[in-house]
């Protein structure tokens, strides 16, 4: 057990001397066993006050040492899925001192980077990936007589989503030597569901042993060699079945040979399964190693989803750090509109893909769980799924990150616009999301849902505009996107009641002769700011707060484009093929060639930092929006 | 057998008096038995004449027959995976008089279509969407109080995409009462791949088997109960345990009840079966259905893959009738050209998604099988093996077409463009593809490619640059798509060597002052003719081929843009996002504000019918481009 109070981010004398695995790889047991605890304060006392993904890499301290330990990395490949979990990863392969830095603006990133070390095999944020970039390593290998290792890490909530599947599948067929190991603490970010997870997690239910048993007693009998006393052990114990059938059949069937399970906290053991395994597995294997979520750090093992990822906290409690005056965030108004919403339309269905805290749909599970359904780590099936509910006269609302709706936009395109389905996206984490960084910025959706016949989308000024956007889309028949952003909201009053919004239409906010401003969602406020300022200074802006971002209100807008000569648009996006490009598009439809700027995110990759300085880097803060509107008129 | 001498596509008489499936239902074993004969005449008469899905819709006539007659439809849901062996259903759901109409410019499609018919329950013609929707729309009958039930029908080949295991996972924790038959034909659309395939299809190695025995042995020994006589049957015969294993276990571990296999061609067995499902069975269960592809058209059996989708062919013969004269296929050049670099470059490796057939890649699997890879149904999972292929220094070439690349759009994101990844995706069947209609249209990708960072995006404007695209992208250092159409190419030389072309330049070919065209890939000759006819008219319209989407030749397209003053874009993709908004953005971002015309796909779902119709009815053939000049310049 860890103490708590005498925690330093100070690296211990065993760490301190660790600049690379190699280092490791001279270390007695009790010494490793030494290194983990070190190892654990130092991440401890560190998220404390960067915040980030807590409980992942506790849980896999031991693994992470193993590994490196017996592979001969980065030489072997060493591939993290996911990649929340590579803090130990970090510590010991050359960024220790850096450490402090973690996912701050600048610093070292949350999440594998090549550009940080050799030992990050590829940058990683998603889920489910590993394995198909494990089997292409290891097939490469194969072809170039590469004789090293590929280990891909992935965990057992990683395992429902269907890309994991399709690796294991065609790694199965493919036969080269790649050694997957399952990281199984039964949880993916908050508890798993899915009927896998309950065979992974050994609980099979006494329905699904006495099935399995009738189908094997059926099997056995049609066979003419067995005699009546395989029949009678078969009947004796259910637990005989429990133990015949372990999560290891399901992997063989997948041509997988499999070993396990193994403590995951047990030095020792990892130590000689995965030397074994190197030494004298050919073709795939599958690793089982049971961890514990959040070990080492009690508040952590109690509640591992509050301590997945996580902002700062006092490390002596576990209690967050948090500034109690900053206003509810977009994602709480959510939630609690959806329940305020499910009490008056019974149609109202809500679903997640194995985010039903981080979507704010926790109060809404708990009060209507017959009408809420967390399919797993499956945004594809999430929405098709979604699709069938429509279909039968349901309104589903799936609440989803930006970043992972990438994951589902053919069956946005295929299975809910092309029949026109009234499914309701709730998009979270739009735009920059901060220290999590490139890989969950939502900084693309507005130009891959910008082009979707029958989808409508909107995008709130504020949270009382999320609340009427929710009633707005489920009385609308077709498919709908509300897109709002990470974060606390404007902290204006909330409407005691519900308001239609007519679909299309945008609200002046502020008349203006010399420009149009055209902020979308999150940027309305620093676009008004801007304009204030601009009034100081002599230019008179006009404010339009579009709503929609398909369709475009296009008289509105058009009028006052006419109006003013001169637009610019501001977005939370970036600039190619998002808000500001249909702008233009609806511009020279009208026939109307004026100058316009698009404000948003450069053609590259976002890094991570805060969202306050991602938004002042790309100039879409109200500093920016007076710089490029003098600019536009000089 | 059928005698397929005395083919006519006229309906016989049984089939003549089937209405609905409500007639079907009093009709005696006998009777359907020639329902299904005169059906199976009807739909290899009609197709010989419009092509189509010959052998899916062959391999199901009798399951369809059975489960009309079982289920109450339509009030019974029944759902069609990827919905392209619809053809028996159209028949007997109201659309026999309709049918020669198939696939024809305003004639029934060739998939499920809610607009022809309430039989047809949803749009589909992608994969593995079925269980999803099913389970669905099961969970919206119960949360309703609808004892009615829901049947999803799937290939075996569409279970090897993950999206199919996320809708099993879910379905089996979920318990509504959705049936899934399982149609296996040992086929996606050609064979199939993947460990699940063997497994499905009981051919298990000697090695599975041995891998299996050897863990159950494990397990049965660590049992107290277990005496020595049942290890020595299990030692005695290796046939012993391939009967233990079926298919059913790995459904039963997702928690399905499993029935089967049962013989796919006769009628009273299916009945029998799916009368007892559908009467006494609650929960998930797995109907495993074992069918021949192309059953009852010698051709077609013989030969799956070339009769799955087919041209016009001689019913007599089962030879295609093809124009003799077409100028070889955009597919076939690639599939050259793949092959003659593979000779000079052995990174060059290929994987295709099941597609070796309709991407060309078939001379390549035949001359570098160690080179080839074909991952299953799962683009998801080829995007992500590429970029781990790509890690270890090979140059993968991932061909697919565009409308199946809408599944991997996170991949190339997140596993490919993130850390700039040489990956080449060679997208087939860009633009519209004639008779298969909106859901095989690819005429989103330029929308949703072109603001991926680190991509470069091209298009060819016929053969010969194909096969210098293809080139230049493997010598390129970072992730490129190369966009061609379906169909045949110009009919232009092939150069005898390759060179490489400079990124981001585009070619000028007609100098002009009036107006400037920018005709992206397909649409360069058709502009190029269109000039030659406004010369005649008096107006001078530059053309420019851009090569290249991203990045965009700037100074070449601005240089022009500025001489003529005005600018047409013609593209085979949506209007919104595509190409022209991307000359749009250039445009604004270098200050120049000219009367502009994006040509492409308004914004609505594209309706099947051939190309050139297609072409023609969106205004971005000659004399469409002619029109939109004029009017340009009035």
């Amino acid at each position: 057990m860890l103490i708590v109070d005498t925690l330093t981010d100070q690296p211990g004398p065993l760490l301190e001397a660790i600049d690379s695995p190699t280092d490791l790889r001279g270390l007695s047991l009790p010494q490793m066993e030494q290194l983990a605890r070190e190892i654990r304060e130092t991440i401890i006392a560190t998220v404390a006050e960067t915040g980030g993904h807590l409980a992942p890499s506790l849980g896999v301290v031991e693994l992470t040492l193993a590994l490196h330990y017996v592979f001969d990395t980065p030489r072997d490949r060493l591939i993290w899925d996911v990649g929340h979990q590579v803090y130990a990863h970090k510590l010991i392969t050359g960024r220790r001192n850096r450490f402090q830095t973690l996912r701050r603006h600048k610093g070292i990133s949350g999440f594998p980077k090549r550009s940080e070390s050799d030992y990050d095999t590829v940058e990683t944020g998603h889920s489910s990936t590993s394995v198909s970039h494990g089997l292409g390593m290891a097939a490469a290998k194969a072809i170039q007589g590469d004789r090293s290792k590929v280990v891909a890490v992935i965990g057992d909530g990683s395992m429902t989503a269907g890309m994991a599947f399709e690796g294991l599948n065609h790694a199965g067929d493919l036969d080269r030597d790649l050694i997957v190991v399952l990281n199984d603490n039964e949880m993916s970010i908050s508890k798993n569901v899915g009927a896998l997870s309950s065979f992974l997690s050994r609980k099979m239910t006494g329905k699904m042993v006495r099935r399995l048993r009738d189908h094997i007693e059926e099997r056995l009998l049609a066979l003419s060699s067995v005699g009546e006393n395989i029949l009678t052990m078969l009947r004796k114990s259910e637990e005989s079945i429990k133990g015949l059938f372990t999560p290891g059949m399901l992997f063989e069937a997948l041509k997988f040979k499999y070993v396990g399970p193994i403590p995951g906290h047990e030095l020792g053991d990892l130590i000689a399964t995965l030397e074994n395994v190197r030494d004298h597995n050919h073709g795939p294997v599958l690793v089982h190693v049971i961890t514990t979520k959040g070990k080492g750090y009690p508040p952590a093992e109690t509640h591992p989803g509050d301590y997945h990822g996580i902002g700062p906290f006092d490390a002596a409690t576990g209690q967050p750090r948090k500034t109690p005056s900053a206003p509810v965030s977009y994602t709480q108004v959510f939630g609690d509109t959806l329940c305020r919403l499910a009490r008056q339309d019974q149609r109202l269905v809500a679903i997640t893909a194995a985010m039903p805290g981080g979507t704010g749909m926790l109060p809404f599970a708990a009060e209507f769980p017959d009408r809420f359904f967390d399919v797993g780590i499956a945004e594809q099936h999430a929405v098709s799924f979604a699709a069938g509910l429509a279909l039968e006269g349901l309104r589903p609302v799936f609440a989803v990150y930006s970043s992972f709706m990438q994951r589902a936009l053919d069956q946005l395109i295929h299975d809910v616009c092309l029949p026109n389905l009234p499914v309701v996206i709730a998009l979270d984490r739009s735009g920059v999301v901060g220290a999590d960084g490139p890989t969950h910025h939502g900084v693309f959706d507005l130009s891959f849902l910008r082009f979707i016949p029958n989808l409508t989308v909107m995008s709130p000024k504020d949270e009382n505009e999320l609340q009427q956007m929710l009633f707005t889309a489920l009385h609308h028949q077709g498919p709908v996107v509300i897109r709002y952003p990470r974060g606390s909201g404007e902290g204006v009053p909330l409407d005691a009641s519900f308001c239609r919004l007519e679909i299309g239409k945008g609200e002046l906010l502020r008349e203006g002769s010399d420009m149009l401003l055209l902020p979308l969602g999150n940027r309305v406020f620093p676009a008004l700011a801007a304009a204030e300022r601009l009034a100081a200074s002599g230019i008179d802006a006009a404010v339009i707060n579009p709503r929609f971002v398909r369709p475009l209100d296009s008289e509105l807008i058009t009028a006052w484009a006419t109006r003013t000569g001169r637009v610019i648009t501001i977005e939370d996006n970036c600039i190619l093929g998002g808000f500001g490009s249909g702008v233009l598009q609806l511009l020279h439809q009208r026939g109307l060639h004026l100058p316009a700027t698009i404000l948003g995110y450069p053609d590259h990759f976002v890094e991570h930092g805060p969202q306050a300085v991602l938004w002042a880097d790309a100039g879409i803060d109200a500093d920016g929006i007076v710089r490029s509107a003098k600019a536009l008129l000089s």
